[in-house]
């Protein structure tokens, strides 16, 4: 691995390459809910545990928003990918046994909602454990994909998740692909698919707000959001990429939210060849393909 | 009450039920006031006692909002309910006593809008008492509904509230419909009727910005907060909801956003089986439905 | 003057009564220029005199929004109010000389355009004086009209400018009429005419951005700050109100800003009775009235 | 150089002129092309290269984006100027080489994106020759054009960029048309093209989001800031300005901004006498009109 101002003749990493939908689909939709709740707060302010509204605004989501989300899907026959904290697992057993139940894929999304920057490598390899364990005895699932809380990995997250079993992650910002990544360059590293996401086609931004915890104070129309998040489903439809939405029930489940992400999935089903897949499928799909893992060399400051 | 990683079987809450309307009434519309003035100020930096125009502005919601909401409220033939500190009310006796002659609810929002996160139960108490002292003083009224300032409750207050007689709370954020709160888990608990508040259904968040106080500093059209709100309104009509919204008049009563509230009054009276109706009878038909109270246990973190 | 918890029967302040616009017009339009140049950013951060570019977007203001300001103005026949800081009159004299050539109100706006919060009294009566002799030096005007820097007065602005011969002040925000202000409570006090402004119509709000001075780093659409201001306007003129606009020449220069003022000056003289006014005329007009004087007694925290 | 408050009968400094532009041409328009990558993210806190989602983030400039910016431009027929950091370029040379190749101005950006507010002059001068070194070694330009990184200059600046050969900056903000800036006060200073830039026309306040690193949390919709830059566009073209556009390939190479981009590209197209041209070709225009350079003394506090 060149550094950056040694001797170098190629970039350091080569873009995502287009992908072959199955059966000459024309692109993809993902729509994975991160199911957040009281744990997302806990992380940020321990102390947000004694402040019941605070606690109450975050439980939104598995009271209120996810009932909502479950019966929105099932009403267009959709199967969607949830990852769950493990906090949020153990708190809300039956719903997440509705979950599953229901035809969807649990998937891992930490356990107290943990940023994992400036964790140490065990510290990470800990929590993954933890959130693992949580979904095994809560709903005896082992889960294969992984979404990093607050989007956070390191260097070191794929090698943890392949040691775990893991098939891909959906944490990562640098394509609307998705690929196989390397758990480090050089010879002999196995690879993860990676479903990238970004901050545009997330809710949080959109709405998100609780006083001292999270939110720039702005909360948006949700025909703001809609159209934004329409304008990106058209162009990824005309490009062959995967559009890829992180919906929040604590935040989406809203009523006036939901309606609009029901407007949004009901465009989507008048796409010609959208392929309307949950992560593992997507997953399986693109390792079929057998794509030549990417590399992200860590940048050096000298 | 069993911890997060105990064995647990059950949520541990379960979502709030769907509530029958009086009359055969399809949906709720519960408009409240947040009298906030100086109080909002002083308690978020005491020395803003010394800044004039920010005193002003605080000002502008009892001296020129207030009596425009009244006016509004009266040419639509509407009792609403109206959050006042009691600083606000000692500060502002007449307006209190017009609020109360012309047949509003007036409700409990602490004394100097004191944020409670972070305080002791005496504390807490104390403040709802000094609270309760000023409203008796001032306008001989013995609130039944509180609403905490910035919506900050502890695993403490609706005890507190029952000891001294409230009948319900509108705080909490975890549902869209008014529900029976359990003081406390266990057996022999009394409960207190909650009628939930939203971010998103609160004008604070559209046009609140004082330097150094409050406010992102963006201030949104009046008509990009009546879509949003007009939005929800629809949904929570079909849905069977209520729709609670939080008026500052220190903030809506300016012209252009005055106008917009009475835009979305005028949608409200176009809509079949709405019940237009105060805090107080909203928790009073709760009551008659006696409904099997809810728990919220602490979320502990280990 | 009665604690806010004593006896009291009457409220601290009274609003702001109606006002008689002259020749039986309806309502006022007060377009008012704030000068800010290089002295905002020096006081929020003196290291930023070492900022070229930071300076240079202050600039923008004297040196190519001021020019296009008063062209419009000229093109429209209007006569406006410039609140001026010293350092702005200082460093661009041949400007201040046009705006004084063509008919326009130069007003005070402070010397660096200090924030006066926290300032003892006579550091608040240095910086009044600092600011009427550059005034004076520079365009031999010695300004009737306030405004105070960043919108903040203390309880003693109002007898510091009476001492000094000012006949009005904005600087404040609890009314969207013009009133008489006492300089304090009790018998014999002399008066000041104050014209309210507000967050709301101040383009600040909407366009201001520099990284490590101010602005959250949102930047709107003009046409959404048309939209805002449109429906104030059409407002305050359906209500007799004075509609109180501030433009900062530095932001509202910019040519798409500048076209969507002119819409709304276009859309002001379209309305009937709407008087078209200096923040002078407007005061003079209101002592003409001889309206009696408002207290806003100091809020006390116990 | 007069002080502030001493005798002085003119303007510190003059506005710009208007500018003739070539062949009768109406206006101009310079579309700039910011490749920031991970160094912006480095230069703000060097612990985000252990996170790797946040500099997988800005890898998508330089792995998504700018392929898509280069086939769009390539489509129109379009030669625009990309102001690459040193670091951007080492990281990514076979896309410098692109960019070189496909006929772009290649220009200087920084090395590490490093905001030099703050630094010495021997500190500016070694990030300028850094940076030279990395562009002459990876793709042999010498530039002529300059944007400081974060459009943070000093009074240093001009000297610094002309002793090397450089011929124009596009950092400053005090008008919308090119100009000569003199490298200091007083005879015999030589001169620099500046072609001034304005957050208002610059993707990042739009869009950039990066928790703990960038951004208000705010994202807009690729059709407000539609909608805000085509009203920039349409009054440059009307007053014969400089319409200059920034946009960061890690933020507006996502499809849906990309297709707002074209949109206004293709409006572009539809103005008469608009003249597309790079920032060299506008610095050649600029010096051969042989304008009188301009000065901006340093402001003193007193």
């Amino acid at each position: 691995m060149p550094g950056p101002d040694e001797e170098q003749t190629h970039d350091v990493t080569q873009p995502a390459g287009p992908v072959a939908w199955p059966d000459g689909g024309r692109a993809a939709a993902f729509l994975g809910f991160d199911m957040d709740a009281e744990d997302v707060a806990l992380t940020v302010d321990p102390e947000s545990r004694n402040r019941l509204s605070a606690m109450s605004h975050q439980a939104y989501g598995p009271l209120t928003g996810m009932p909502r989300v479950l019966d929105l899907l099932t009403r267009h026959d959709l199967r969607a990918t949830f990852f769950c904290p493990g906090y949020t697992a153990e708190r809300y057993p039956d719903l997440l046994r509705r979950v599953r139940d229901e035809g969807h894929e649990i998937a891992h999304h930490g356990y107290l909602h943990e940023a994992i920057a400036g964790m140490t490598r065990q510290q990470e390899a800990d929590v993954l454990d933890r959130g693992l364990d949580a979904l095994e005895r809560v709903v005896g699932v082992r889960p294969v994909g992984y979404r990093a809380p607050m989007w956070e990995t390191t260097y070191a997250s794929a090698e943890l998740l392949l040691d775990r079993g893991f098939v891909y992650d959906s944490s990562l910002m640098d394509s609307d692909l998705p690929y196989e990544l390397a758990e480090r360059p050089g010879a002999g590293a196995r690879s993860i698919v990676e479903i990238p996401v970004a901050w545009a086609l997330d809710d949080w931004e959109q709405f998100a707000f609780v006083p001292d915890l999270f939110g720039p104070g702005v909360i948006e129309d949700p025909a703001k959001a809609l159209a934004l998040w329409t304008g990106e489903l058209t162009e990824a439809h005309r490009h062959g990429s995967c559009f890829t939405l992180t919906i929040h029930p604590f935040l989406s489940g809203r009523l006036g939210r939901l309606r609009a992400l029901e407007t949004l999935i009901e465009t989507m089903a008048g796409l010609s060849g959208l392929w309307f897949a949950t992560g593992r499928e997507i997953a399986e799909h693109v390792r079929s393909l057998a794509l030549t893992p990417r590399v992200f060399p860590q940048p050096e400051i000298r």
